[in-house]
């Protein structure tokens, strides 16, 4: 695909500092300028190629670019929305790489002037860490990308992100804003809520004996909590509901634990096991 | 340490395998009888080295053997210690790997003859692969061993049980067997049982959009089935105190999700990640 001219990441974190990274390796981006809040940051992103030029102003940092990447918390994308939109180039299209999309998707839409386009992405990529230390090149290759255009979005600004993010390497899907946070409840926000509880019912005394199951299955409770805030409180009924899935599965487990019934039980985990190494398996 | 002089492995799955392998290596046995109820697990088990003698009868089995391992599911201590009973030797010493021991101490120290000893054991190691294509020589380096003696262990017994799952690397702790269970219940047990109903809170559409992050958090629920009826069996009221504080901590994230309360959720989520932080750097 033709590169783009100039690309402005707001947020060189990891997903930002990677995007930069694969983004020059891939010959995406002519020219890429790092938007940040911490001149530190900003220095890393420098020194490590995943920006040509930084500056610590939003609404300086995307004049001229053709592709603005909001890659910073959720919360935070509305703020620098409102700074940017007046210096946003004419056909500019700006994107975001939020773990939200509906609200994401509205705002965006919302505060992007005519003749400039909003997509909301969600690349299904990244760890618990967090920061441009962990920045990586081939964090995006092979992991799902979800796009969630609206009757708003322009057909060619949509198959611009489309070839960008498949040239990173990203299997691309697109869903409804609505109905991809419905989904991401299931597979992602609830497991962070359900491994920060884990994380709490441990007291002191267990500590020394957790295991490579434990600190699996409360992997991503070590993720960024602003991040996550911001996650659950764009999402909060999508994740109430995969809450009340979750419990109800797990009241059946308990239930049949509490009555000793080892058939039952031996059902439930067999049922549970089949579906996950199907799950696994087709990816 | 002295070696054992024949050691007899009931069980040459992924534990027992690699316990035949491991003590091998480390010239803690001189000669391994592997039991088991499979001819094509005791071939491998004979082929990879895993153990040097193997028969399908656990009484044959445990004949003329100092240290006698019980290494299948929890469930099947019972039936195989009584099968095999009267055909310890003088002086023999049984112990088990199995993940629950209030029950499981209880019934060896019955079934095991005087002038035998029974000594409760819980190597933290492992995964959810099962089997003796899993084995691995090095699986119990570097990880945490639980003993768990009575008042009716022999010293002696103890102090050769310890020396040896310490040659082969693990670091060896001492807790009652009422005590293990509580605590294992926190960490071992509550994340299988919530991992399992993570799994069955996905539905279909949402299975082509799970991430690394849902594969780790719910990788133990890949494990066995039938092992782990048999560990919440035996558990099943340390089990029930684990979920009710697990629900607790739920409780209070979804209702600061469902109030909207970024605060409170953010709280919440920075408490979970300092506690695993700090659990997970002084391992």
């Amino acid at each position: 695909m033709t590169p783009w001219n100039q690309v402005t990441i707001i947020g060189t974190g990891l997903i930002g500092g990677s995007l930069g990274l694969a983004m020059k390796r891939a010959g995406l981006a002519r020219r890429v300028v790092g938007v940040g809040h911490r001149p530190s940051t900003l220095d890393q992103a420098l020194a490590s190629g995943a920006a040509d030029e930084t500056t610590l102003d939003a609404a300086e940092g995307v004049r001229g670019s053709d592709l603005v990447v909001l890659a910073t918390a959720v919360g935070l994308f509305e703020p620098l929305l409102r700074q940017a939109a007046d210096s946003l180039a004419d056909g500019a299209v700006v994107i975001d790489v939020g773990s939200t999309k509906a609200q994401v998707v509205r705002t965006g839409e919302a505060l992007v002037p005519a003749g400039r386009a909003f997509v909301g992405c969600h690349p299904i990529a990244g760890s618990e860490k967090r920061g441009i230390d962990y920045a990586d090149a081939g964090l995006f290759d092979g992991a799902v990308c979800i796009l969630t255009p609206t009757d708003a979005t322009p057909a060619d600004a949509l198959a611009r992100v489309t070839d960008t993010w498949a040239a990173l390497g990203m299997r691309v899907v697109r869903l409804s804003p609505a109905e991809h946070d419905h989904l991401l409840a299931e597979v992602s926000h609830l497991p962070h809520v359900v491994a920060a509880a884990l994380v709490q019912a441990v007291r002191p005394d267990a500590e020394p004996l957790v295991g490579s199951g434990w600190r699996d299955t409360t992997r991503v409770a070590g993720g960024d909590p602003g991040l996550w805030r911001d996650i659950l409180l764009t999402n909060s009924g999508d994740v109430a509901a995969a809450l009340a899935r979750f419990r109800e599965a797990l009241e059946a487990l308990q239930d049949a634990v509490a009555r000793g019934d080892g058939d039952r039980i031996q059902h439930l985990l067999a049922d549970a096991k089949a579906r996950r190494d199907r799950i696994v398996g087709e990816q």
